[in-house]
Formats: C-alpha cells, structure tokens, sequence
C-alpha cells in the first residue's frame, strides 16, 4: 500500500535512509547529511509529494519523492527518487513506487519524467527504469566516485508520460 | 574585468537578470521570479561564487555563479550559469564569464563541468559552450516550452577539466 508520508514517517524512514546514505553507492546526497536536513529535502509538500510504501502491518518498506525536475519553462517534466528498505527488498516495492510517480505525475500533467543521476553500477535501479519504459539520454563520464568501484557514470535517464 | 559579487550588486544585476528571466527563452526559472528570490538564488557564498563582469567605468556587463552539480559522491562536477545585460553584449563577457568559471573549477579542484539545461535554441550560448570544448552529452526531447519556438529540447553539457 502507497500513501502520502506525513512528518510521523520520518522516524521509520531515516534508519533506512541514513544506511543509503551513508553507504554512499546510490545517492549524489552527502554521506554525512544530518537528519534535519535530510527530512527537509525529503518530505516535500504539495504540489510535490513524498510518499511511503507499507506492508500489511503498516510496516514502512520504501519511500519516494515526487516533484517537477526544473521551473519555469522546464516545470512540466517531472523527477522521482526512491529508497527501498535493504533489509525489506524483494517484495516489489522500488516497482511499485515508480510505478505510483509515473501515475502521480501524468495526473498533475508532466509530460515526461527525468532522473539526473543514476548511478550507472545500480543495475537494479537502471534495470528496473529500462522496464518501465526509462531510457538512458545521457551519461556523466566518471560522474559519479562509487566507493567500491570507483569513477562511475552518472546516467541522465527519461520517459515521456 | 571579473570580481566577486556582493549584495551591494544587485541592484545592478536585477534589471538584466529580472528581463532575461521574464523572457522565458533561456533559463529554468520562474518567469515570475521574485527579485528576493532570486537574489538568493544567485548570490552563492564559499566554497561556491558568484562574480560579475564590470567594463572599465564600473558598470555590470554580466554575471556568473559556479558551484558543485552535485553532492556527496557526485561533487567533485561543477556547474555554471551565466547572464549577460542583453544592452551589453558583443564584447566578450560571456566567454570571459564562462573561461573564469572553468578556470575556479580546475583550481577549487572539479574534474568536470556540467550543464543541465542549456536551451537547444539559445545558439549563442551552446556555439559558446562548444568553442569552450563543451559537448552535449544528451537533449531532453521537448524539455522547454519555449514561448516563441515552442517545445525545444534542453541540452545537458559537460567538459571535463
């Protein structure tokens, strides 16, 4: 179940979003983003929207935020980003959330949605883009400094709605 | 000659700034842009700048503010933008604008520059960016409504450094 997240989800959703965060493998956020700033970033109100995916139990298993990816003349295309629960994957949440934004965002009238920076050895969440629809517009050469792998790319990836 | 900006220059800055967003044909930003707003929004402080141009007698030519495209592990890409008093062009200022801010980045340590929305019409600035040896590394597809041209696409660019 999606539902709007209120103030009241922070505390279910930062331990999971620190562990994201802090990881460093995923995000272009600091690692060190403190939690104040965090919810701030994160909770967006209307006309944007955050959301929070939850099990049977009211048990918080991802997130996502929604809102237009630049203003003015360029307010009509959209962007999302989305944190699953390590410890709760599997369960087809991240598809679900996107899923939802897609919807939420042809519903406010975007034409198209836009992410700015998916890390390109997040396979998951490339592969999961590509199959709704996402395509790669552009890569940042070694925009992005993965802990593990080093200089990766940073895709610049879109879908019309 | 280029300086650091002060709020003692935006009274200079505003006129030009408020008539080149109000125009809607280049920039991302709300047409209707308060001046508070904007000022905020242009005026950067340490680690990012933001300068202007000044011809021998003192008068702003134009303007520029650099900062990081990203955080956290994406950071180490910069970013500019650039407005020029549409009366004072014809003499440099963009170009010198965009060699100073290349030239901040290289030494405040980015391995890239990047743009995220350079409108595909603004042909001045993408022939400027090029010469700068800038390439597109993808377009939006209709990423701008431009109010003459209509939807135009929207060029993310990027030159390592």
């Amino acid at each position: 179940m999606i539902r709007d997240a209120t103030p009241e989800d922070w505390p279910a959703i930062w331990p999971f979003f620190h562990r994201i965060v802090r990881a460093g493998e995923t995000f272009t956020y600091p690692v060190d983003l403190a939690a104040d700033t965090a919810r701030d970033w994160w909770l967006l109100t209307a006309p944007n929207r955050t959301v929070v995916a939850v099990d049977e139990d009211g048990t918080v298993l991802g997130t996502a935020k929604m809102n237009n990816n630049q203003w003015g003349n360029g307010a009509h295309i959209a962007s999302a980003s989305f944190m699953v629960d390590p410890d709760r994957t599997g369960r087809g949440t991240g598809r679900a959330l996107c899923e939802h934004a897609l919807q939420w965002a042809r519903q406010q009238g975007f034409h198209a949605m836009q992410f700015n920076a998916v890390v390109a050895t997040n396979a998951p969440a490339v592969h999961l883009y590509e199959s709704l629809g996402f395509r790669v517009l552009g890569t940042v050469p070694e925009g992005f400094r993965h802990p593990v792998h080093g200089p990766v790319g940073l895709h610049i990836m879109h879908r019309p709605l």
